[in-house]
């Protein structure tokens, strides 16, 4: 699809051009309210302000501090949005009544964009969990036994979803190294990142059981996730009920959900099965969801990986149907994140316990400093973007963190 | 404490007696909207209609179609609002002014109490998790390495938390009979209950990390739970990510949840903890928070088991220390359950999976019919009550829900 010239005079390669057309949640330091808008190139637009003034049929939807109302209406009228958006920003004609309601993006606050209601962290990554399996558990299969036959997912914890910029104290906890007798508490000396890509549901589902083709009828959009790790915290509880306070310190999310349909063109098929799966998580012939993203993780702006999101071996229309599939409800705001994103090559990885390969090969960083793992002060910044097969790049921006001593 | 005479000629031995005031939400079919009541024998009082009938200040508070504002106040209101219920409803001179807030509890319907943040489900019972481990780990320890160390838990879904009464559809799901090469799917074969005590936040503590000793200051009140699993499900699944989709499909709760200040004579010594926890998990001296709670779980209003809730070993207390020692933050409507009660007796045990010893030895019922595990139409109800030094007995009402078929 061709790039629409816009009169704001975004250039053709800008990740949010008008190909993208992001939602999220801004306020302006002036003691007005959070409200809804629209990133376009360096701006943003006040979407309730602009639909009031066009008398758009959607503008209450628009008109809240979050994505709740716009997300909870469904596909037509986010398409009606979307098109409405486009009409605007490329119509010279509407530059004169639309000018009042844009604002520069660099002089806004963002906000968590949406209500999060339940938060499933998925680990659908082959390259990531045999990763795992190969560091934590050497001399057995580095894959679970059930790992092929079903989406591994856990419930995070909703509460502390922060928006990108939100600093991250380092956790207090308990490991115990394995040289020690009892465990000892203290701030986590193992404190990771995870690059990982989140899924927000719009449309409600109150008896579960959304298929894999129920996926675009749900889900509103997509954003980058961290799911910030203290793997020390991690290694001494996960055993038998999965991750826990290792995770539900911290998870941030980038401030710009960008809709399913910004990634049209970035669908593609997700690699082979082997073994096809059961029937309910089989992919649909001719409507594929893998999506061909490629993530950047840098630490303090040096860039340190590029993992590789299409070739994530689930879905996340399959992880939908996985999540569902026991009549589970979903509400708008549910959110999902698909795993850690890591590629075959050591420098796909999306995490430092792989980049470092659990602390024996620490990263080297320009300034001659290396990190097995996070040190105080560190900001870590995933970026994405999604090219399609034309010149158009879609970007889903970043989610960036600043380490922060722990708080003892 | 001496039972107080109430106006409304309430037996001493009524678990809903004027030492117990529990609250709900509930409605009365006549299209008013939900609103909060207060359970006093055979009656629910209109608490915000009976606020501001009296004036009192906190029938702002009160005056919702769930708790969490009053929740949200914090213990002086809470202690307040219990002290003029105590007073309206044992002193005769009230008698005119209240009867019209008075409807009868029979005729209500119950709803969700609160708006249910984080769900955390611990796994605290010593019995049952050493009952789990001779059954799911036979030749290993039956504890595992981390259990005496800190209270394992998990998040579960906030979501399909649903109010007692709830029909529970049995999951569809993955499992893998040992014996089986690939996974099958279909209804689970394996549906159990969990017989668990929940407790849910009122004051947020944003920065996390609730001492032992800031319990009370953060928790409203207590009810119970059933944490409905599906042990085929959870078997498959399990590893390494803990309980997924055996468990997510639903949990119930008692639509009553019972302040803290009503179980105050029922405040008892934990067991001895060998060995001692670490320094954030130690019980404050002369402020025990075991709590003398007698369970029964009914099949089709039979009783099957009775377990002991005073035999946990690890406090509501030390879960919310635990729960918030890694900076994890407190929302209003944030629970958390006990883990399955269990006592070192069979008939003690909270789950079907420990009555019936993994379907080995099914439990008999009176109409001769055996379960190893939950059928459909099965109705299971869980009640409990407190018993203090004196003749009052604090009620905390019961959870019930009925096994419905798979929807497939």
């Amino acid at each position: 699809m061709p790039v629409p010239h816009t009169w704001l005079g975004i250039a053709a390669d800008d990740p949010f051009g008008p190909g993208t057309l992001p939602y999220g949640v801004f306020s302006t330091g002036d003691g007005r309210p959070p409200r809804v808008g629209v990133a376009a190139g360096a701006w943003v637009l006040d979407l309730a302000a602009a639909a009031y003034a066009q008398d758009a049929p959607f503008a209450e939807a628009v008109d809240a501090p979050v994505l709740d109302p716009l997300m909870a209406q469904g596909p037509e009228t986010w398409r009606q949005v979307r098109e409405s958006l486009t009409a605007w920003l490329t119509d010279p004609a509407f530059e004169t009544a639309l000018r009042p309601h844009l604002v520069e993006r660099a002089s806004v606050r963002m906000h968590l964009p949406f209500t999060v209601g339940d938060y499933v962290d998925f680990y659908s990554s082959q390259h990531h969990a045999a990763n795992l399996g190969r560091i934590l558990r050497p001399g057995q299969p580095s894959l679970p036994a059930n790992w092929k036959h079903l989406p591994l997912g856990y419930h995070g914890r909703s509460g502390t979803v922060v928006v990108s910029g939100t600093g991250i104290a380092r956790p207090m906890g308990q490991r115990k190294p394995p040289s020690a007798e009892d465990p000892e508490f203290g701030p986590s000396a193992r404190l990771d990142i995870e690059a990982e890509v989140g899924f927000v549901v719009g449309v409600p589902a109150p008896g579960g059981g959304v298929p894999v083709s129920g996926f675009a009828e749900h889900v509103f959009g997509v954003f980058l996730v961290n799911d910030w790790s203290a793997r020390d915290l991690q290694a001494w509880e996960n055993m038998p009920l999965g991750p826990f306070l290792g995770k539900s310190f911290a998870t941030s999310v980038s401030p710009w959900v960008v809709p399913l349909d910004a990634l049209q063109e970035a669908r593609v098929a997700p690699p082979e099965r082997d073994p096809a799966p059961v029937e309910y998580l089989r992919d649909v012939p001719g409507d594929p969801w893998g999506l061909d993203l490629q993530l950047e993780v840098r630490i303090n702006g040096e860039p340190v990986a590029r993992p590789p999101f299409a070739q994530m071996y689930w879905t996340p229309a399959q992880q939908l149907a996985h999540l569902t599939v026991n009549g589970a409800s979903l509400r708008t705001g549910d959110m999902y994140a698909s795993g850690t994103v890591s590629g075959p090559e050591k420098e796909q990885r999306g995490s430092l316990i792989e980049l470092s390969w659990n602390g024996e090969e620490p990263v080297e960083l320009a300034d001659g400093s290396t990190r097995a793992f996070l040190e105080d002060g560190d900001t870590v910044t995933i970026a994405a973007t999604a090219r399609g097969p034309g010149v158009s790049v879609i970007g889903l921006g970043e989610v960036t963190g600043r380490v922060l001593p722990a708080q003892g």
